[in-house]
């Protein structure tokens, strides 16, 4: 099969998630990622869930899929002379060190740079390589937390809650990988290479949509506000009979369907109601009641059936076995197998963007550490044995 | 300046968020972005904050800045011919309708291949072009809640929240951009076009981290936690005598630091917190409210102060103002300034993604409705005027 990276070498220095999310998806979609781990591993081959037998972490696993695995103490003269070695004819190298760490291992682009010129040197951090916190060391929270998403999250008479995923190391991983693309292409184009840097406090900050606008053109700072739109109404999500339902009747079109779908066409007629201006100044306490009680009669599927079938924007509140079972997520291959040489059977998400001529796919399982030691370094046996020996890989 | 996007011509049929924030990204970098909205223009040119001199709304002019814009009746026949006409030699054309709705209006993969076999042609929906709800309207918080983050998000005495910033729409955008740029370097190695296809849905599913593999490797179904990591202590969020802050306590070296730091050194021999594990057990409810009562005496930037003399990685909830006037913010050039020709001074997001030879820059202003329609399809004055009079732009 065709594969859009095809022929691409990444060197991988990147630990934990954000980096490792970035090269997983340029392993996705056909790079050759050569993931280069310090002697005891990436710390996250201790993160669980741990797979009984093995040993194996569940979430090494998924994150590292379709890399090849080496060991190489950087702090080794023989180390740093073979990841000179392995970096001269590399595409792309990928790290994600706090910021300062690989000018002390001398590793940085300055010097990487000077070995292969046209190399695409790609760093995440907490708060990237330059402005006065890039010192800082810096955990998904903390980004979340001073980038201004926490704040905008929960419900308004309790305390502010943080997005459960890791939102701001996977999207820094995805911004890196954009911007490791168009490197690549401006690379294609030119033969030049170049530096590309995100900071997972840049990434949180980005994703503050209109609460940035409504600061700077309207002088208003936005505050959490649950699941009730400002503007939307009603646009909630509701508890109903089995858990919770997500409902958006986002204009006046709507709103008349989903009256006569509540039966509750005695809304139509109410002057509170009569536009979605109006509606969200009065959608409290009264409206979101009435729609709550018709809620609790309901379940969840029955609520996603009524509502599907009328065409109004609806979901129910799935836990993560609801979602990795719907059948939607089947149909698009969100779940894939894969066979791991002592975990055995995985599960985990597939590729999220379906590309027609060059599928992402997961192939091959995240390397044992040090698995690929003689492939990666073109080392015989004995020699191998002998760097282990001298504690260089 | 050198742009990594340079002569890529895009055809951008987006509206709202996540298509919109796609194109956004390939305009910064450089591309030629033409903005094809419908006569009454991008629903989002509603959406607030609305200037109040110019009418202008401050969420459209952020996401759709560097972009050209022409209006287009791609319901006419002279329209959808204009159309044809102009992807003949587009790079890329990125659309976010519905499922469906591009073949009803014959602008769907198959015909734009015909007339442009080399085309990257990205799509961007809920649910996908493909899949037993490809049909159905949604909203993020839709996404967000079948998507399983819904569920994730929140504490666990309440009831779930929905993340407060559009993450689905933005993410999915960003998501879009990596399969665009990896199309591209394939078209830019091999000639061949395809199709690019990015549902919300995925894109949620696929930021649920160790909570799927929990699932499929351990059995267990994850439940929102509030603030509080399962595997790391302390590692919350903490009420202070001005705000919260967010502190992370990663290892058992970071604990030994962090209670001599608060004074409470007694807790070094307490063989309930001797090591992250057992921290884990014990967390609540004395080790949290102990921290709790030390935050509560400081203010955050007294605790910000202290913790980054010490090394232990923290940091406050800033809200939307906060974070736009941190001196990081500002090194890092994440707000940027724009002249816009009704609205004036216009002040928003910059651009992640720090590239070191071809950085993406904001340069100039969203378009007015229908700006470009000479320049985009190469229009007389008295051409222009016509195809208005006939409802055609």
């Amino acid at each position: 099969m065709k594969k859009a990276l095809e022929g691409i070498k990444v060197v991988d220095l990147t630990s934990a998630l954000s980096g490792p999310f970035c090269t997983m998806m340029l392993a996705d979609y056909g790079a050759d990622v050569l993931k280069i781990e310090p002697l005891h591993g990436d710390q996250c081959r201790t993160w669980g869930p741990i797979d009984e037998k093995s040993g194996e972490s569940g979430f090494y696993c998924y994150v590292n899929r379709n890399k090849k695995g080496a060991t190489l103490n950087l702090k080794s003269e023989k180390g740093k002379q073979m990841f000179y070695d392995l970096v001269k004819d590399a595409d792309i190298l990928v790290e994600n060190y706090r910021g300062g760490v690989t000018k002390k291992l001398g590793i940085d682009y300055e010097t990487v740079k000077k070995i292969n010129p046209s190399i695409i040197y790609a760093s995440c951090s907490g708060f990237g390589q330059y402005g006065p916190l890039t010192h800082r060391a810096c955990y998904d929270i903390v980004a979340q937390a001073m980038g201004g998403m926490v704040n905008l999250t929960g419900f308004k008479d309790t305390d502010p809650v943080k997005v459960g995923p890791s939102v701001a190391d996977h999207v820094s991983g995805i911004y890196l990988t954009v911007g490791v693309l168009a490197a690549l292409h401006h690379r294609d184009m030119t033969g030049e290479g170049q530096q590309v840097d995100v900071s997972m406090f840049d990434t949180i900050f980005s994703l503050l949509e209109n609460a940035l606008v409504n600061y700077t053109m309207a002088g208003e700072i936005s505050q959490r506000n649950g699941n009730i739109d400002p503007s939307i109404a009603p646009f909630d999500i509701f508890p109903c009979k089995d858990g919770f339902t997500a409902l958006g009747v986002g204009n006046d079109r709507l709103f008349d369907t989903f009256c006569h779908t509540i039966g509750h066409e005695e809304l139509l007629g109410d002057p509170r109601y009569e536009t979605n201006d109006l509606r969200c100044k009065n959608y409290l306490p009264e409206l979101q009641e009435l729609i709550r009680g018709w809620c609790m009669e309901h379940t969840k599927k029955e609520i996603e059936y009524i509502m599907d079938e009328a065409g109004i924007p609806c979901g129910p509140v799935l836990d993560v076995k609801e979602a990795i079972e719907h059948p939607h997520t089947q149909a698009r291959e969100m779940m894939v197998h894969c066979e791991h040489p002592t975990a055995g059977d995985l599960y985990f998400q597939g590729c999220v963007t379906k590309m027609s001529e060059t599928p992402g796919v997961v192939e091959t399982p995240s390397p044992l550490l040090g698995e690929h030691n003689r492939e990666i370094f073109g080392l015989t046996e004995e020699e191998e044995a002998q760097l282990k020996e001298e504690g260089v890989i």
